[in-house]
């Protein structure tokens, strides 16, 4: 077996002593390596694949990290991370204490910006380099390597709107694959094939009307084309944008073929890229799925539901409703902001708004849930997927502070089902008409039950119930850590001690079932998987406090810290918030 | 006095009713009305001058409220409210239990969206024209009226970006004054001008790369070119913009000249324009020039200082550094989301970043402030402005929200300062460098030190401190509110019962200081200028739980639902945190 060139390269320095013809070998020794170790360790592939000619060109011609590279979103940045110091450890990749799955500061000075969310690159890129020009630093470069799906996010707009100008010296590569997660949509998605099949217009395009040098559509998989383009531009002053073209999943022929699946295709045949079939026959199902097929099954009796994702359609599932009711759902892109107001101009026309976003996304809406939905009371149903802990995708990821951001709003509801029957029927009744917005919270993965498909039931909207009577303690919950809990406790041998009540409901909550249970137990503990800092047990103590109560309340949930990546059993215990520690917590409460 | 026109309109159907040659009489008065009011009951002046043509024009040409006009911000909509109902209560503008100043769905149904904050209206607007093609309302229309700085925001090109593909029938008009509060700033603002003053590009322009049929530059002052325009864009299907150029504080030469002023000029002559002056002498300062001068101070000394604003010089007084350091000041537009991501680059790179934002604002930049700053443990230093209540702008403006959604994130300090001498002596010891971002929150309005311009001394991060010994009871606040607190109780008979604690620090809270708190103190009142759920309050409750603390605590905040407009102490009033209030509430813990 000959050397491979990849052997010889630790970092940067050393790929810059390459001869520029050794190029296309290395880059497909690195995506036989991606390829290979993602194969068996799963993790993020058709984004990487596609820019691996992009990241040896950017390695090469520029003078990495004393050149600043942001990645924008980092699914694209294994190549990268391979390059630059982290080939040997590659292979912990998003585990428990490995690397993490995004570009991140505290893991080496080439990742010059932690990422996860998209469309940050432009304005990070754009910070440092204004702050390069306050310090003199006059030769420096400053590049941002940004999806087609991520710069038509509002907030990659602001940014161009202000580097253009800002008179830096930045240069912003659009990675233009038609394609997020799931494929790009939008006007100017539109606009960019146009340029593409057609070659930019005589005039200012899109981008030199904002006042940058456009450079392109450049073939991204030519090594030649790329270094000799960023060699040039290296030297072109003020704001450019090099428009490169590439096709997610290059090189592995099933990833190309099928670039949603091969996004992140769990374990798969790294030879003839066969997924490796999973025995899922007789699980529950994913609560994603559960709010997918409802959405339809309720859509066909109500003509009024309408379903809004931005830029999720496969990973919320509402691409079931999508196909059956094309005309009645809408993928509006990475656009969250303009997700939620756009639910809610639908909700005053009467129509009944699912608008799915995951927990962790719905951050980049608060304004517009606070104002354009819940200050008009307007009764959009939020459906937020991935709430709590996530798992391998890591703190950027992880769905736990919607808890504490959406319980001071006025006007909302906020529920959390504690299986899958419990999700069907909240949907359910939330689409026989609320006289408030709700947001409905659940988590990633699947749940405990699999008959799920039950005649419909409608949920009293603000009511919880006990799931156990006991004599001593009571334990409160919200979601799916009833679960958990009810295991805890089973596994305790005085479990009659413990009374069990699932709230169901942040808010409202069941007052006059807390005032009962005020009356029977000196000590509460309430447990959620969510932050504990102004979450679902701080609303209980709140309520406490307004009745002076005078027990003890005991508050269980993610402590004051950024829980990072690894199996979602493992931060949990990490976090305190696994069956063991919540067994551990409640047997000292009873102390 | 002959009869004017206005007194024959009530509603648009009045209006309609007029010949052509009548608009141009009409806005003649109705400008009139607005400055005659506005000039004694304060409000916003220059924007709904700008658009009185635009105005007439747009309810003369279309069907309202069956066609849906949807008006961004709202600064711009007293020539709206006028026309449509409200003409007779207009005088009650802003006031408590008056109409509102902004649209307001509550209010009439001609106001079809709630607004305050910018670039929501052809979110809003789309979705409300999907739901007529849903509903196959074919004949309705959906008007949009942006501005040229709200345009420039990402939200709003989301929402272009969207309606570029949706093929419904929506018009966005583009009201270009080259101006929000402050100077438009941006690229696309540069872009703009250039179309204004050379006309629109031969091939694409910047819209119709979105896919929208362009329509402009029109007068916005020419009631003719107006509505004949509109009349033929109410027959072109698709997404349409028309561009429409208009001047801020059209009609009153002051109001043209000065148009950041006459934004919200307060008391003026309606004949002259002339401001009515004000007698400041021996006041307190206002906190935003305590902040907006304490930066430039400090900025002379520590070079690595840099300032951040979307689009609030003026109102932040960040403009003191502009005009001081034009290198190191930014104004990014309104851009929040921009704003902070650009603040984390810029911190990443060493520099000391203040980042100016009104409370209220960065519920536009959670994500951000989440991932960007706080994630990365970056030492950005935000100042929040307008915290608390704010008074007149009511609903959407009110900074009530921001102790209860920064609490939960991790690593973050929130500092509230009880005065002007603590804001200053914050902003020193934050730049002095941190090992965690900052957030400072401070009131609209003045202080209570007129001679507060000291020499700077250090803050402890993380300590409070006793401000009054008592015997029974311990008051704790944070922030301005404990000068109210301290007025309540001396209007008490008993004051030597009443220990006051101010806190200063939301975020880390001194648990020394209430470890000997809870030792002398059976009883606990928290007093706070935030919505009570999940706000500091809340953080003291948690840490008592967790420390078993056997007294009392009782939470004094702003209860669960939107304040609306008035008068700041009226609002606090109604909030249950007036001086009279608080003081109600200590009497009946004390029982």
């Amino acid at each position: 077996m000959s050397k491979k060139i990849l052997d010889s390269i630790q970092f940067p320095e050393d790929l810059r002593k390459l001869s520029k013809e050794k190029l296309p070998q290395l880059a497909k020794e690195l995506r036989e390596f991606i390829i290979n170790i993602v194969a068996t360790k799963e993790g993020h592939l058709g984004a990487s694949l596609g820019v691996v000619e992009l990241t040896i060109a950017l390695h090469y011609v520029f003078n990495t990290p004393d050149d600043i590279l942001v990645w924008d979103v980092g699914h694209q940045a294994y190549g990268h991370k391979i390059l630059t110091g982290r080939k040997d450890i590659f292979h912990t990749n998003r585990q428990l204490n490995g690397i993490a799955g995004f570009p991140k500061r505290s893991e080496s000075n080439y990742d010059t910006f932690g990422v996860g969310h998209s469309s940050t690159a432009i304005s990070a890129t754009l910070g440092m380099a204004i702050a390069s020009q306050i310090k003199g630093e006059t030769q420096k470069q400053h590049i941002a390597v940004v999806g087609d799906a991520s710069i038509a996010s509002g907030m990659a707009f602001e940014a161009l709107n202000h580097a253009g100008i800002a008179n830096t010296n930045i240069l912003v590569i659009l990675n233009d694959n038609a394609i997020g997660i799931d494929p790009s949509v939008g006007a100017l998605k539109d606009y960019l094939t146009k340029v593409t099949l057609y070659g930019a217009p005589d005039t200012d395009n899109i981008f030199e009307a904002l006042n940058f040098k456009y450079s392109g559509p450049i073939d991204g998989h030519n090594l030649e084309e790329l270094t000799s383009e960023l060699k040039r531009l290296k030297n072109v002053p003020g704001p450019k944008l090099m428009h490169v073209i590439t096709k997610k999943g290059k090189g592995l022929r099933q990833a190309e073929e099928n670039q949603v699946t091969y996004h992140a295709p769990g374990k798969f045949n790294a030879l003839t890229g066969d997924l490796v079939p999973k025995d899922n026959n007789g699980l529950p199902p994913k609560f994603q799925d559960v709010f997918g097929e409802t959405i339809v099954e309720l859509a066909k009796e109500n003509q009024n539901i309408v379903g809004i994702t931005p830029a999720m359609p496969t990973g919320s599932s509402l691409k079931y409703f999508m196909e059956t009711f094309p005309e009645r759902a809408f993928d509006v892109g990475i656009a969250e902001q303009h997700a939620v107001t756009l639910s809610a101009g639908l909700a005053t026309q009467g129509l009944t708004v699912f608008c799915n976003i995951y927990s962790t996304f719905l951050q980049r809406a608060y304004d517009q849930v606070i104002h354009d939905v819940c200050l008009q009371n307007l009764p959009v149903i939020f459906c937020l997927d991935r709430a709590g802990i996530v798992g391998e995708d890591g703190a950027t990821h992880h769905g736990i502070f919607d808890i504490a951001f959406l319980r001071c709003i006025p006007n909302l509801i906020v529920f959390a089902p504690r299986n899958e029957i419990e999700l069907r029927n909240m949907l359910y009744t939330a689409q026989l008409g609320l006289e408030h917005p709700i947001a409905i919270r659940y988590p990633r993965g699947r749940g405990s039950i699999t008959d799920w498909e039950k005649p419909f039931s409608e949920i009293e909207i603000g009511k919880g119930i006990c799931l156990k009577e006991g004599t001593e303690l009571a334990v409160l919950t919200v979601g799916t850590i009833s679960e958990e809990v009810m295991k805890a406790v089973d596994a305790i041998s005085e479990k009659e001690k413990f009374a069990m009540y699932d709230m169901r409901f942040v808010k409202p909550l069941d007052t006059k079932l807390l005032d009962s249970i005020f009356k029977k137990h000196q000590t509460i503990i309430t447990v959620e998987d969510g932050v504990t800092k102004g979450g679902f047990g701080s609303g209980v103590l709140e309520y406490a406090s307004e009745k002076n109560y005078p027990g003890k309340i005991k508050l269980l949930g993610i402590p004051d810290y950024f829980p990072q990546h690894g199996t979602v059993d493992e931060l949990k215990d990490e976090a305190g918030i696994s069956i063991r520690k919540i067994k551990q917590f409640i047997l000292k409460c009873l102390q």
